[in-house]
């Protein structure tokens, strides 16, 4: 009689695509699909770097969800999930609670700070909309000020734990970004210094090959980063970084890209998690409570040899797409199809006109990196919203990348 | 022999005209002339409250020195006073000294905070492309921090103490500013409040007559700003102001325009001074020091019923005139011309599209009124750079106000 009342919690990479999938796949009047999300837009996590730095406006990293899924057919909630109850099937949410019968969760993940002190307190991450909105803000903040305190060199001090691919990406930005402020704020360049502190050997993503890394390092190097490898911080304050060196570096900014867990609802929702997220059966459903499926940074998925996959955008894609067919196949009896993972590769930029990356084999670096690393955006952009949503974002987007300092006529 | 040293403290209104007008009137080899500033730049005072409040760029409100004067002529000396010997006839620079025959003092205003506690401190002030360059990222960053704390209304209060001249206009801008930030940071309007505190009964410039006081207030009203009238600043904290009636008003902004003092280096340098400003004589020379002029709010000037003038750029740009004059005269052994000041009426623009202003006895408002102080500003840019100083600030100037996040090819 009733319709399985499925519901989808976060609209991130796995959530929505689950969604859209869902939408495309599902019979009329086969299920009742509920989406909730915080915020009544999608963001494009692997696109933040820019808007943090201010190379890019936020709105480019942004989709409304209302021009991405089909509200007739999809019922889309904006809410903040509060509490997740499997044993009643319930979801209590800011005003309301929603029942289902079958469950997908995609909320993401936390900044993991593996408890180094003041790192919550004083250091900004690079996790959504209003956080790098926040951190573009607060670079010119200290660009501004330091006009107003002219001795306060840590003003113009910038540090960013982490050289993996969030914490690559933004510096390579933030280095172009500092000769236009600089301009703006009538700041010597001199004056400036960009820190890159990883506790690792080598910084870029890991995984990628030596040559490459080393190409990346230069490409940064002459854009004015200074490195700090094999160098952990030890403590994060008010006025600075102490590092493992013992040394201090006075800075007004720090940003941490160096570790997620995933959703804390998980553990309080009593799922067994390792560093928040949970291990899910080789179809992604909870080992618990089969109803229910756990997509990106959230799950934990494992290689055929046993090794945990790294929690990125590609994945939780593929999960998308994996969840929504099962789900089909659940509500249909019919047999369920297990996820593998397919690795395409993975291109990081390091600023403007370059990029190195890994496809499969094959090292790309340069403009080709740039090129394919456009290439898998628009394939993302074009996933979730047509040709349409590539124009918006790709190409016309010069038009809301200025930002007029004019109230508009 | 050698030829009278003049030395010109300041490019503001006063000091930049004067030393315009030498550089027109002098002749060949009749005096040696150094224009001492601490910028580059000439700001053009009566504009910052647009760059303060975001609605334009700041390089609109600054022109470079060099591209004003003949420097071929007048020797361009950027640095900062430290102090001024009137015994010596000596000016103590940051790194060198400079020795004089005449002097013309033009170092402008400072903050004056009646003593309210924390004032200083806490509160910020319209006064430098330095600091309204402050006060815009200060505002836009409270949006931005407002989304990472929804519950700090503070951070969306904002108070600006003072509501004459500057501080009428400024929050005029600011008011209009609003929407255009609510909507980058996806802040409700409703969320946001803008104070704009008085001591006095009456807001708006003194001197206006009681009708276009009422008009202007009214205009500001619709635009959401919440008068304080009758009501002084008792203190400014870190959270906020306490008023004279009690309330404490938590927010995380306080512009300060309540009121300005003289340069403190002539208190220094031993002049008797009202809140920091020396009276002149009727050639505007110093009495105890009669080869020193003082110009603009370094100095007071009193009406022939022996009321002193407001501290305004009309004044200040007058006394430039006559400063010229009179060291040209003096230097050439002829008759002073006393100062009479002129006063060809004020007007105050209130945000876009709306202005107050009273023409010698002659009342105007709105869109007349704001067309009327275009008239002026454009006046002041021809005096100082002529037509093309125009269209560079004011026509062609659409241009430097869009702010591009793109690092420029």
């Amino acid at each position: 009689m009733s319709k399985p009342r499925i519901v989808i919690l976060g609209a991130g990479y796995g959530g929505l695509v689950t969604a859209i999938r869902l939408q495309k796949k599902m019979r009329r009047n086969e299920m009742d699909v509920t989406l909730v999300n915080k915020h009544d837009y999608h963001f494009i996590t692997t696109h933040l770097h820019m808007p943090a730095a201010g190379t890019d406006h936020h709105d480019n990293a942004r989709v409304t969800i209302s021009d991405l899924i089909d509200e007739r057919k999809i019922r889309f909630v904006k809410s903040t999930v509060r509490q997740i109850v499997p044993e009643e099937k319930k979801i209590i949410l800011d005003e309301s609670t929603l029942d289902y019968d079958y469950l997908v969760i995609g909320l993401g993940s936390e900044t993991e700070t593996f408890g180094i002190p003041g790192m919550h307190e004083y250091a900004m991450s690079i996790k959504s909309i209003n956080s790098v909105r926040f951190i573009r803000q607060h670079i010119e903040y200290m660009f501004a000020k330091s006009k107003m305190a002219p001795k306060r060199k840590d003003y113009l001090t910038f540090v960013v734990g982490g050289a993996g691919f969030t914490g690559t990406e933004f510096v390579g930005e933030l280095a172009d970004r500092i000769p236009v402020l600089c301009k703006t704020y009538d700041v010597d360049p001199a004056d400036v210094s960009i820190y890159n502190v990883e506790a690792s050997a080598s910084a870029l993503p890991p995984g990628l090959p030596e040559d490459l890394i080393l190409y990346g390092m230069e490409v940064m190097r002459r854009k004015g980063v200074q490195y700090k490898l094999s160098t952990a911080i030890k403590e994060c304050t008010s006025e600075g970084v102490i590092l493992s060196n013992g040394e201090f570096i006075r800075a007004g900014t720090v940003v941490w890209s160096g570790g997620i867990r995933g959703n804390s609802l998980l553990q309080e929702a009593g799922f067994e998690v390792q560093r928040g997220r949970v291990k899910v059966d080789s179809c992604l459903r909870s080992y618990s409570f089969p109803e229910i499926f756990i997509t990106g940074d959230c799950s934990i998925v494992t290689s055929p040899e046993g090794a945990p996959y790294p929690a990125n955008a590609q994945i939780a894609v593929q999960q998308g797409f994996n969840a929504a067919r099962n789900l089909i196949q659940t509500i249909r009896s019919k047999e369920l199809k297990p996820f593998i993972y397919d690795f395409k590769g993975t291109v990081a930029t390091l600023g403007r006109g370059e990029a190195v990356g890994l496809l499969k084999v094959k090292k790309v670096k340069g403009r080709l990196a740039l090129f394919i690393k456009k290439m898998i955006d628009a394939r993302y952009l074009f996933l979730i919203g047509g040709l349409p949503l590539i124009w918006k974002k790709m190409v016309w987007k010069q038009k809301s990348t200025t930002r007029n300092y004019h109230v508009p006529n």
